[in-house]
């Protein structure tokens, strides 16, 4: 296998250039054969195999720095790092990570994960090089569907008055995880589409030679070469904003790849190389389903389906039936989703209400600020964003929806710990950065149905308000427990008298289970779902604390501003004799690999829980 | 006078046309006359006057909605929408904000105070109205500063896919707050000065009609329109993404704007109408000081100075020092601003290191990922940014700066309350959404001093830290109290036995004043400066919470996630008798006016501190 000698950097350069095709082969089998075992991301790794490849024998890595946006695209690039043994590991806890770490090889040059933040990066980098002397060659590499984040723009704007030389790759595939969106993407369709063009060059320069006259055009475009240079150049949204831009170029073919990077290199300024490429080239499936091989779980590479097919719904489901059946009775909800509306589940809302359903594609800022405008103009906004990516938006949420205290919906998936895609995916921040901002509420489910009841309370409330629910299976247990949601009022549900444990969303489930082993042990549990984090029940807390002689809250956040902080401040001076336990995440972030694992990991599993409080009781 | 007859909206549209330029002078005189008095935004506002009356004029409020981008020229619109007698009290507590507020009138559609949010709400609002079947018109107006910030990009990017009308003005001053920067505008300057453009269209025309095939050109460029369009119309940048535009128009010439307006509403999808402005228009100080007269005290109109000429430091001036002398003796350190040289204090930094100084333009979650790239590459960079501005980085911090543990130092000006800029601007979050990031540091200093040697310790330290100060004179007090700085670690004060104050911050010098009304009522009290918010000091306050019968703390912060949650929870279990009384901000928006009367207001000011304190020793 050609593989076989690729050890180490550098070693794709001492390769014969005519077993590159073949060696992108193997690549993609071996990538198609592992992700099929371990899960991961394939469509965009299956569309940046040759790409990866002229840009390391381009490069000297580790020295030059390739800074991979997302990030979600780098495995050919570890894979010529000498990273292939970490494949049986991928993504799995203490295994290689599914993006690049800095922790992991000195040629993974910035840690990325979420979306458009590697131009800022790279022109950091660019920056650090000048200043300290270096010479070494910087290249970001930004998907288009990156591009329509406003971050990049931001750095595009600041990339035009750099003086050294930066390499931005344009790897447009014309998707982000679905299909993408906006004026931005119909610009680049029509440069991809650009013959045209090339014709009117053609043609303009044949005429002018003919007639007798003709001189004197070509000599007045001269004059105006800026103005010229408008009919003949694709790409000039970057030339208008001073990037030099070089392509279209096929992102399959090696050599005119690095024929190109070779030119790039030696321009002095930023510059933009355009590469088109095809999302999931060389796997069937991958390129008719593009959304489903983003990020898939293992599958079958003969059929392309998932080895476990999914028999139960999870929240994302529970969420996508609640929107229909709200939008139906109530002609002012509307969605609103930031390049996810598969993964939100919103995709069959948009097909009943196309009219109302906005995939503003990756701009989480502008997903909420949009909103707010349409609140203001006396709509029901529902805006669908992951926890981790609503970060993006904290201000927007204070300063556009709080403020004015708008009717808008946040319906918060992937909260909790999400798993294999691991440090920037995990949400856990949401607790603490929602409750710490006036006028907002903020909630979450224990099962599925109270999800629904929640978004049905949430539709009439009035006030901006959260709901936050983890990502996989709905917990379909404790059916019967469905008192009417209240604001600010917790569910009670066991009542007895030891041990009162307070649990938020997903740890109800968790509680149950550590209520049931500590029966076991002859200690007799309360359990109470917190439903709100903000407000919290400050009064069913105290009572219960009077109550009980140990309190434990449960939840998936970290302790700063989050429930457990919160019930410690509550229950400071408030004269009832519990002592309060709180289990949270650590002050620390918390790596890829399976949830269940993490969770023990961390010490917010059953058997940790059950055995923190064990150690209390009997001391 | 003309501005008599200006009562209510739309009052403009009966005045005779003939009149409108008097009407403008009036304004002008009005706005110099009551901001020398008052204090607030001048050089934006009187740029803004024949731009807000042409849009009055072709208006109809409130059905029509006009979004203003931070809202900060909206003084025209203020006094034309009958607000004239509330520039007496503009910008004090209980008195007429200084940007739109839906509260105060129907005619302020959206409220705004922070950037490059007007183009997300505006179309917000045109969805809403096309949802609900309205007809009314949408505006939304943008300067070419706010341009620069990224969510700006993702909603034109958004607006070029709607299928109705929503106008985008385009309050093109070339300038944001001081100098404009980075590729777009650039680009707009060579719009502005487009003279060459239309020449050469003239004379393209002229060569083809007198040439024997010219025809032939003309067909051809007829058949690929768009490309020849690039030719003649200035504008591209937006064409390209699919926003029609038109100008650019002189934002002083009514008549012209009224056409251009009225030829806008006919566009069945969004339009960017391209004004010209002179900031500062018609008063020679502030064309002269744009960033002096962007925010503006208290004025002598025959001179343009300062009423109250300020003598001592401000908290600014100690950053900008420090950071002169930590630049001196190390390479490393590089600063970063986003648009604000004259507020950080960066100004000098910038004369004197210009190769390390780097204004990103409007563009916060790019300067913290830009710095990040920097300190990846191994230098220390500085990033200088308000307190209320910041949250727009809050992903950025976790996800580019905190993740990878890199040593960026955030120099976080205007931290806590900071008067007549109001509830946009109080920077009264830090604490909380800074404290829930892992591997962040977080301090604040007690006074000038101190700031220096946390800059110094930051400097050295290696690892995400954050320095926050507010607004106004730097405290010159406790001078003689100047213990190294230590991770972790707070300062002792004054020990005493009965009540132990743990202030941070800015909250020392109220604490010193409460300890001196204490004792004159005869009760003692330990100060301690905490320093740090996170870590906070456990051991000192578990230690002093022994040691005492009260202990107190003091922030400018909201409660969730703040010195006082925390501590609570530090104590919570801690087997020490003190009761903590926690002084912070309310859970709730602080409003504009005279810090004192603010702190007065939400109760952290010296008097009400030290009743709750007696009320509660009394007891």
């Amino acid at each position: 296998m050609l593989l076989d000698n690729i050890k180490k950097p550098n070693d794709i350069k001492r390769m014969d250039p005519t077993l590159h095709k073949d060696l992108a082969q193997e690549i993609r089998d071996f990538l198609i054969e592992k992700i099929s075992e371990t899960g991961g991301h394939l469509g965009s790794n299956l569309g940046a195999v040759e790409l990866t490849m002229a840009l390391h024998l381009s490069l000297n890595l580790p020295e030059d720095k390739i800074v991979w946006d997302v990030g979600h695209q780098s495995y050919t690039h570890k894979l010529l790092t000498g990273r292939r043994e970490g494949f049986d590991t991928l993504r799995k806890f203490g295994g290689m990570a599914g993006f690049p770490k800095r922790k992991e090889s000195a040629c993974d040059a910035f840690d990325t994960g979420h979306s458009s933040t590697s131009v800022s990066a790279g022109l950091g980098l660019a920056k650090a090089r000048d200043i300290l002397n270096g010479k070494n060659t910087i290249v970001s590499v930004i998907g288009d569907g990156a591009l329509t984040g406003g971050m990049a723009f931001e750095a595009l704007n600041n990339a035009a008055r750099l003086k050294s030389n930066f390499i931005i790759v344009l790897n447009d595939n014309n998707m982000s995880i679905s299909e993408n969106v906006g004026g931005v993407s119909k610009y680049l369709q029509s440069i991809r589409t650009a013959d045209n063009y090339i014709d009117f060059k053609k043609s303009m320069e044949k005429t002018l030679l003919k007639m007798p006259k003709g001189g004197n055009i070509v000599d007045m475009l001269k004059k105006y070469k800026s103005s010229f240079k408008q009919i003949f150049v694709p790409g000039m949204l970057f030339e208008n904003m001073g990037i030099t831009y070089l392509g279209p170029v096929d992102g399959h073919d090696i050599e005119a790849m690095t024929r190109m990077f070779k030119e790039a290199k030696k321009i002095d300024h930023a510059v933009m190389v355009h590469v088109i490429t095809q999302k999931g080239r060389g796997f069937e499936p991958a390129i008719r389903h593009p959304a489903r091989f983003h990020g898939t779980d293992p599958f079958d590479i003969s059929t392309g389906l998932p080895k476990k097919p999914r028999t139960k719904s999870n929240y994302t489901d529970v969420f996508a039936t609640v929107m229909n059946k709200l939008a139906a009775r109530d002609d002012k909800i509307v969605a609103i989703t930031a390049a996810m509306p598969d993964g939100t589940g919103l995709k069959r809302f948009r097909n009943i209400y196309p009219d109302r359903f906005f995939d503003v594609g990756i701009a989480e800022e502008h997903a909420v600020t949009f909103a707010a405008g349409m609140a203001a103009g006396g709509l029901k906004p529902v805006v669908a964003i992951y926890s981790s990516f609503l970060q993006r938006a904290y201000d927007q949420i204070i300063h556009d929806v709080c403020i004015q205290d708008l009717p808008v919906i946040f319906a918060i998936d992937r909260a909790g710990i999400v798993g294999s895609d691991g440090e920037t995916h995990q949400g856990i921040f949401d607790l603490s950065f929602l409750s710490s901002v006036p006028n907002m509420h903020v909630m979450a489910p224990k099962n599925k149905w109270e999800l629904s009841d929640m978004m049905k309370f949430a539709a009439e409330f009035g006030h901006p308000i959260a709901i936050r629910y983890p990502r996989g299976l709905a917990y379909d247990g404790l059916k019967d427990y469905r008192q009417p949601i209240e604001l600010g009022k917790s569910e009670c549900i066991y009542e007895e008298s030891q041990i009162a444990l307070f649990a938020l969303g997903s740890m109800v489930k968790t509680a149950e289970e550590v209520r049931e082993a500590l029966k076991e042990k002859g200690f007799n549990c309360s359990l109470y779902n917190a439903r709100f984090a903000k407000p919290i029940d400050e009064e069913k807390i105290k009572e219960i604390a009077r109550k009980h002689s140990l309190v434990v809250t449960l939840e998936e956040n970290v302790y700063s501003g989050g429930l457990g902080e919160q019930a410690r401040a509550v229950l400071d001076g408030a004269d009832a004799p519990a002592s309060l336990m709180t289990v949270t995440l650590p002050d620390a972030y918390v790596e890829h690999g399976n949830v269940e694992l993490l969770k023990k990991e961390v010490g917010i599993d059953t058997e940790t829980i059950v055995n923190r409080i064990l150690e209390y009781m009997e001391d």
